[in-house]
């Protein structure tokens, strides 16, 4: 998933480096220009991948039905999270359920993601490269993914898999709008702190890649938190 | 070392590529254009390594003072060769000595390297991708090997090290030079089959790795051969 891409030969660049490591599914969230003849001509052998590009107008729709999604940053922030090279994030993909839908998640040339995509992201994946020069070309960052996608997928068999049904994006973001809404009731976050601490709160919980069945008990709970106090037990 | 890259966008992205993941000296050999403004703008700020490139007539020129020589190919011949995948290269590049200079070789964007560029290559090395579509942009080829360079640097403490002195590819091509005038003059080759041949023997001592005084110890061999029979133990 490419978001916001300025440069139309970027996005045929990221078709032909996908192409080549047998990747296909490829999302554009609200492109600067696309379709364009610049990417069609980076693309090369791979105008196939540009024409069945998925367009969405939000990260927020790109992402819904996906169960696990990776945000790319070269930055470092103040929070402690799950930040994964590029081969972790490999051998997590490959250890994960074929039924699962994976995304990968790029942002502007210039400016990456910004705070708020990343806060969507169960995790973040950095390419080690030269502390001192270390913007890569959206292509080429791509191209290393991939590479690494396709060299672990290759290696294992892909056959061990986590067949419980991981929660979607969606069904995430539902379940931290829950959180907020009951943190918020119950006065444990004031509108001027709310942002780091959901930060933090989210950083716990996309750690955890929660199951379909468990944010059903944890929304149980919250609702519980929000409808009555939890019944004391007799004494 | 870039071999006759066409577009000249190309050699910038190559450039980025290599200071991305600390690399600093690009050899140019008879470039189609450069310097170039395409070249420049696509370095961005990698325009230094541009400017410190090294322009060759030939590969011969380029590899001359390099002991250890890796072409790059995507193209499958007849005869088994050493062919690294580009991590197996990175490892064995990260085990040599640092004051080995190793090159690793591209070639045309549309050809790649010529048979007989190859086949002053110690060792080939192949992008491990999708097979049906195999072709990868020179600049990505570029960045998955200096990736996996890069890598393997952090990863090893790169303190192991053969401290041998290895054979520099011009006495190497002495030596097969010498190697094919003592073959035909044994009769051992003949012209129309001397290519195949030449090419199975260097394979043999390519993924050898010859150090400087095993050459001399080959070469004294191929000058008795051409000077008189080895002398005959007494019985």
């Amino acid at each position: 998933m490419l978001v916001e891409t300025s440069h139309p030969g970027n996005i045929g660049g990221v078709a032909r480096a996908m192409k080549n490591m047998g990747l296909s599914r490829l999302y554009l969230v609200s492109p600067k220009i696309f379709p364009s003849a610049h990417a069609t001509a980076r693309a090369v052998g791979a105008d196939d991948i540009l024409g069945r590009a998925i367009l969405c107008n939000s990260l927020g729709d790109a992402i819904k039905d996906c169960h696990f999604v990776v945000g790319t940053s070269v930055r470092s922030r103040s929070i402690p999270s799950p930040v994964l090279t590029a081969r972790e994030c490999a051998d997590l993909v490959c250890r994960t359920s074929s039924e699962v839908n994976v995304a990968i998640v790029f942002g502007r040339e210039q400016s990456g993601l910004t705070n708020a995509e990343l806060d969507r992201c169960q995790y973040w994946l950095k390419i080690p490269c030269n502390p001192a020069f270390n913007s890569l070309n959206l292509a080429a960052a791509v191209q290393v993914v991939a590479y690494e996608l396709y060299i672990a997928s290759v290696g294992s068999n892909s056959k061990n898999s986590e067949l419980n049904l991981l929660a979607s994006a969606e069904q995430l973001e539902s379940f931290y709008g829950h959180l907020y809404e009951v943190l918020s009731h119950l006065g444990f976050i004031h509108q001027a702190k709310s942002l780091s601490i959901m930060r933090r709160l989210r950083r716990i919980f996309n750690r955890v890649r929660l199951e379909t069945t468990e944010i059903d008990i944890l929304r149980g709970v919250l609702s519980a938190a929000q409808g009555k106090k939890m019944p004391r037990k007799p004494n």
